[in-house]
């Protein structure tokens, strides 16, 4: 790994121990036994090193979000999704935990944010528009107004962290499958029998090592 | 009003405007015109005034939530009741902006709201069956993990208002509305065809002056 590389591997273990609000680049520079000005050389402030994060976090996500474009996605990868970005946010945590911190305190990461948001919102209304198609959604789902349906769903997957850091006793990856599956099961009450039985039959597999 | 009534209610209006962790005891003095010394004679320090506010929300939602129990109610009342919490949670918005970070710098609060959601589950599970012998949800609700179905509405519950800080651009009251409705289609597809009656008709009221 490069210095820049190590540099923002250290910062993300830092800021998830102890918050990004604890921990100073010195902190970062100390952990990793260079200099504070090495660390400037590569990001000029605390700022610019979240900043990166950030925009790593959505990358990671969009290469996963971007196939569920393509035409032989269903209910199976849905799931799988929506396992894949549970486990991603909590690698990046810190960032959910201090999300609207953080957000005040970057008007470029929020602004970003809000675009995302509505790309996702056009993606959401992809897939579901794709699983009624396929039989695995009842249309009845389109009685409920779209923007309340996703708003439900941003929440969630925004703060299902946050609500985890204070209610959840338990390790890392317990807790990671028992907001996933909470959160799939808001999926549940739309399905069809069809959806339901390919529901029963992936959700114990997302978990197989 | 009593000085000691006037600095609860002066700290929560610059806590809701600025945020609990930029003011300061000095800040609410100054703004009431009374010296700090008297501030202290109240309140011990800034923790104690939140602790404060953070018990006046809790007995606020525990008056509204304990007539849920009597026996005429049913899904109006729930309804009126969902509102009634979001309006009041809106009233001490800079409790759920800084959830996080509050109950990390309380372990009383923490402590507190960790048995606090037990209770609400209990009451959750009451209004539940409830409903169910009402004729107002289906059974089928019964296929979702009570675990689940409870903490989905527990997320959406305590961070609507962080959402809508970074997503909602509008009037206070618009916003309240939108996220108030959002909630409450979450029970939309669990209701019968007699429940969904009742929510149309409902809904429209919630709102009105």
């Amino acid at each position: 790994m490069k210095t820049k590389e190590k540099i923002l591997a250290k910062a993300l273990e830092l800021f998830n121990q102890h918050g990004s609000e604890k921990v100073s680049t010195r902190h970062v520079a100390d952990a990793l036994g260079i200099s504070v000005g090495n660390l400037y050389y590569h990001y000029k402030d605390k700022q610019a090193l979240i900043e990166q994060l950030y925009e790593q976090l959505v990358t990671t996500l969009n290469g996963e979000f971007d196939t569920f474009e393509a035409a032989d996605t269903g209910l199976t990868s849905l799931m799988h999704s929506v396992r894949f970005t549970f486990d991603t946010l909590h690698k990046y945590r810190f960032l959910m935990l201090d999300f609207v911190q953080i957000m005040r305190g970057s008007s470029g990461i929020k602004a970003h944010y809000q675009q995302l948001v509505q790309l996702r919102k056009e993606q959401f209304r992809f897939a579901v528009k794709l699983l009624i198609g396929q039989k695995m959604l009842s249309e009845s789902i389109q009685e409920v107004p779209f923007d309340y349906l996703q708003m439900q769903f941003t929440i969630m997957g925004d703060f299902w962290i946050s609500e985890a850091e204070i209610l959840y006793q338990g390790a890392a990856a317990d807790k990671i499958k028992y907001f996933t599956e909470a959160m799939l099961y808001w999926f549940y009450p739309y399905l069809t029998t069809a959806g339901k039985k390919v529901f029963h039959e992936v959700l114990p597999t997302l978990f197989e090592k």
